[in-house]
């Protein structure tokens, strides 16, 4: 298969992550026989320094005539204190509008080598295996009207019955494929948009009798993550509270530097990134773990390129390099190996080799 | 002193827990010659079943004629399919809307006799000694406009300049009398209410020059309290940040059953109440655990009264009678005495006596 795929490198790490992933990506072209066509672009601070625009046109048509985009992380120091049109995230918020990425897929899921990493007792991380589903273009992100004088403040949180229903079609279908245990997380004793939500999951469940749905509110799922990560399997939520859980959720494992996202729209096309930031402090040492963003690479494979095989053997190979006892240095695992950001890439590509 | 206290039993275990912890204040007026007039009322599901409100104008008026309000819990399955204006937390929200009660502090402190019940490793909860400073008044649990339909519906995140630097200035207060850091978590780089936010603390912290300001996401901030707890002193942040962020902080150390909380207006009248909820499925069965409402008693004699050695005295008892090794059955320690609440309660009284 020949496919095109934008690189966005972004800030921080982001170019030394995506740099090892496309590699990667190289060797699974290589030994599967496929045709990737990278294509680099712009954005977040990057885009600031070079045009003054967190996403420029220039990005966007290349997006556009791409199959899929690979994203390495925005932000730093050198542009906190821009105004706010000028900030590297505002890139991210608009190329998830512009390309109406409304759902955002975060899997949590245990690594046995990396268990003792993990902030929690082992016997509550170990049997993790959760995935997020979090709604990514609706809610208080986006919605108008928003107001700010130098007293006073508004914000707006809106979603619509479209909006709800294919974030909430895409979790059930999601559960369905998975253990079958979905739960729709909400404020509904507060929240009128939660009342809607809850309503719109209750007429969803009737064409989905194989999955077993809970209603939970956002203020105890944020206790029970802690408490009993082990018994969610699919999560769904709307955009604020799914970054504040998804965050949450991503470090109970242990395995931060591990997990990848995907923002999608039902169609395949969809940007693909790893959970974690731009780590400024490491950026350009070399230390960087990459294994997230291959694996988010991994997930585009599987899900924009229906490329089952290859995603599982990047997965495999991520695996037996880590169970092989190499790690870079953000994992604090005791006796293990360091290695470099290029010396554990190329652990990982002589398993694909 | 002669002070009057409203005790609000509510639902569930909040009969039992208050009904140990009135025996307590009991103690209390005895060692140190105060005069407590008790008067009870009615709220949430019990006010419901008996007048169809849940908060009474006769709860209303009652409160307002005494010194502090003692809250045992709120709701339960039997009232969870009312409608909305029917619900048990409708009387809380109604009580500190009615009351102004707009500082909601929640203290989160790790107790070594419960360590083991952390789902967090003992490194990581042992030192945990921070509190949460939540508004509770503002943001999208009260403003308009709000709508529904069955296509659409809007909540409006709204906050004044007045509302934001009372409760900042409540966190800085108290970062003062500890140790002196304050996090201020806010979701800048997306609402404008939180800009607003972040504006007031830069200058309100002029103000506070022996306090450390540092601002944070609520997404890291998630993160954070499960990695590094221990980082924290005092945070403060809006409503629904606040609810999920101090839901998350309250099982981090394992006792949620210890955890007070005190819902205030700055002038010592407040509401005092357990962190933890109503219990429907151990209610009436004599095996709750009334620490955190004893605990929050003890708040309230510190804060709304003055009255600083009878709040550590019941402090005091508290843990003695937990380090001997008496647990109620919540919690899960190994090797423990289990009691129920009547006789866990006659521990703490025996120390007090
Ligand atoms: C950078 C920020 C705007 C963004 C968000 O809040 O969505 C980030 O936290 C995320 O989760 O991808
Ligand atoms: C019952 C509910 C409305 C309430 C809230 O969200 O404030 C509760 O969760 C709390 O934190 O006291």
């Amino acid at each position: 298969m020949e496919k095109t795929i934008t690189v966005l490198p972004g800030d921080g790490i982001g170019p030394e992550v995506t740099g090892a992933t496309v590699q990667v990506l190289q060797a699974i072209e290589k030994r599967y026989n496929h045709t990737f066509n990278f294509q680099y672009a712009l954005i977040g601070g990057a885009a600031i320094d070079a045009c003054e625009n967190p996403l420029p046109e220039d990005t966007i048509k290349l997006c556009s005539e791409s199959d899929a985009i690979l994203l390495g992380a925005v932000g730093g120091p050198k542009w906190d204190q821009n105004p706010s049109h000028l900030r590297p995230e505002k890139g991210l918020l608009a190329i998830r509008k512009h390309f109406g990425l409304y759902a955002n897929i975060r899997p949590v899921k245990a690594i046995p080598a990396l268990l003792e990493a993990s902030p929690l007792k082992k016997e509550i991380a170990e049997s993790v295996d959760l995935v997020i589903v979090r709604e990514l273009t609706g809610g208080l992100y986006f919605a108008e009207p928003r107001k700010k004088t130098k007293d006073y403040a508004l914000d707006s949180l809106v979603y619509t019955r479209e909006e709800i229903e294919r974030i909430v079609d895409t979790a059930f279908q999601l559960a369905r494929s998975r253990r079958g245990k979905l739960a729709s997380v909400d404020k509904a004793n507060v929240l009128d948009s939660s009342k809607l939500w809850r309503e719109i999951v209750e007429e969803k469940k009737q064409g989905y009798p194989d999955v077993e749905v809970e209603h939970m509110l956002v203020d105890s799922t944020a206790m029970k993550l802690i408490t009993k990560p082990d018994a969610f399997d699919v999560i769904v939520t709307e955009n604020m509270f799914g970054d504040i859980l998804s965050d949450e959720a991503s470090v109970i494992t242990g395995s931060l530097g591990m997990l990848p996202s995907a923002s999608t729209r039902g169609d395949g096309f969809g940007l693909y990134e790893p959970a974690h930031g731009s780590a400024p402090d490491i950026a350009g040492q070399n230390k960087a773990n990459p294994a997230a963003t291959i694996l988010s690479a991994a997930m585009m494979l599987r899900e924009a390129f229906q490329m089952e095989t290859e995603a599982a053997a990047i997965e495999e190979a991520v695996f037996n390099v880590l169970n092989d006892g190499n790690f870079t240095s953000d994992l604090q695992v005791e006796g293990k190996r360091v290695l470099s950001t290029t010396e554990w890439t190329a652990k990982v590509l002589e398993e694909l080799d």
